[in-house]
């Protein structure tokens, strides 16, 4: 599919590189931009230029932010002893939606995955030890995802932390809720079983 | 779902004007940007600000183009008497891509849909007029999509020539070529049916 236009081509290019988007997609995005008025698709480009320019993260959690420190970690009534660690702002605003969490974040900004190029260097977990290391936190809770990457990056901090005294824990694998046992997956079965739980537990949550 | 960052929130916006862009899919980009280059990113942003300000179309068939007449109105061995209705790009290449059409086209950057606010007047539809008027055009062949607005806006432009001796023509609607006729809609069948073909027609293209 040549392109008429090498300005168009590259544009649509650029769209090629977002996340699950093909080059049909990609020139969509851009036809579309097309039929914006000419201020607003200008705006929209110069968004884009500035986003990864001028946006700040807070220096405490690494949490994209406006301010110098982000409003969960300067927040009062959130428990600093205890530091959930997330993979990136999707999984923090998925933990945020349950109302379940009420310590503070740390955001690695990604997961180990030589595949991709991506090395703990590329990630926040010098910051997280120093963290740890110099601060009152009582308990780590890994909220990675549930992947090789996730369990790579979860036991490569687990084995940087083994000299502090801190409680490491992860999130619960197992049975989704609602989920019929006949469609669960073997593996998350298995874990579900060997992770199995007092009964009584499971009567908290009712 | 707040964002934390003003800068994101309004280029999360912009990529869910997008087509069939959600909130979420919007957020997935924004943060794919931050895990590009920032050369790349501000390259990115830039080649969408340049795009509706610096895009040039075609002179006669109004088709994206880096020259002031596209390849293919000055290729020598395109019919210049046989002139394709497109409503953008993207058909125009799905036709190109069939390798039966050594007409020229006409795109109209649209089709008649008041309710998306998009009148005659907003299309090329003068311009072709014009062009039919003017040259020696002996056929338009209607390529516009299936679809209420499509047949407005084919329905518009016939009014439209009916004092020019030209010869209109519309895509032939009917069964897809492999499709069960089970599965066919009853529009489409009922379609096909009333445009059946003497059988020796079908026979050319085998």
């Amino acid at each position: 599919m040549d392109l008429p236009s090498k300005l168009l081509e590259k544009t649509v290019e650029y769209f090629e590189s977002l996340p699950g988007v093909g080059r049909r997609t990609a020139l969509r995005y851009a036809l579309q931009l097309l039929k914006m008025p000419k201020d607003e698709a200008n705006a929209f480009g110069e968004a884009i230029s500035r986003l990864s320019k001028e946006l700040k993260f807070c220096k405490v959690c690494h949490n994209i932010s406006d301010h110098e420190i982000c409003q969960i970690c300067i927040h009062p009534k959130r428990n600093q002893n205890l530091i959930c660690v997330v993979e990136d702002l999707r999984d923090l605003l998925a933990i945020e939606g349950t109302g379940q969490f009420f310590g503070v974040y740390h955001v690695l900004g990604g997961v180990i995955s030589p595949m991709d190029g991506v090395g703990p260097s590329e990630l926040t977990i010098d910051s997280l030890v120093t963290r740890i290391e110099s601060g009152s936190v009582l308990e780590v809770l890994f909220a990675l995802p549930a992947t090789t990457e996730g369990d790579t990056t979860c036991f490569y901090i687990f084995k940087k932390l083994k000299n502090v005294e801190v409680i490491i824990t992860s999130l619960a694998r197992g049975v989704a809720v609602g989920n019929e046992l006949q469609y669960t997956d073997e593996v998350t079965l298995g874990r579900s079983i060997l992770g199995r739980l007092p009964f009584e537990n499971s009567l908290r949550s009712h």
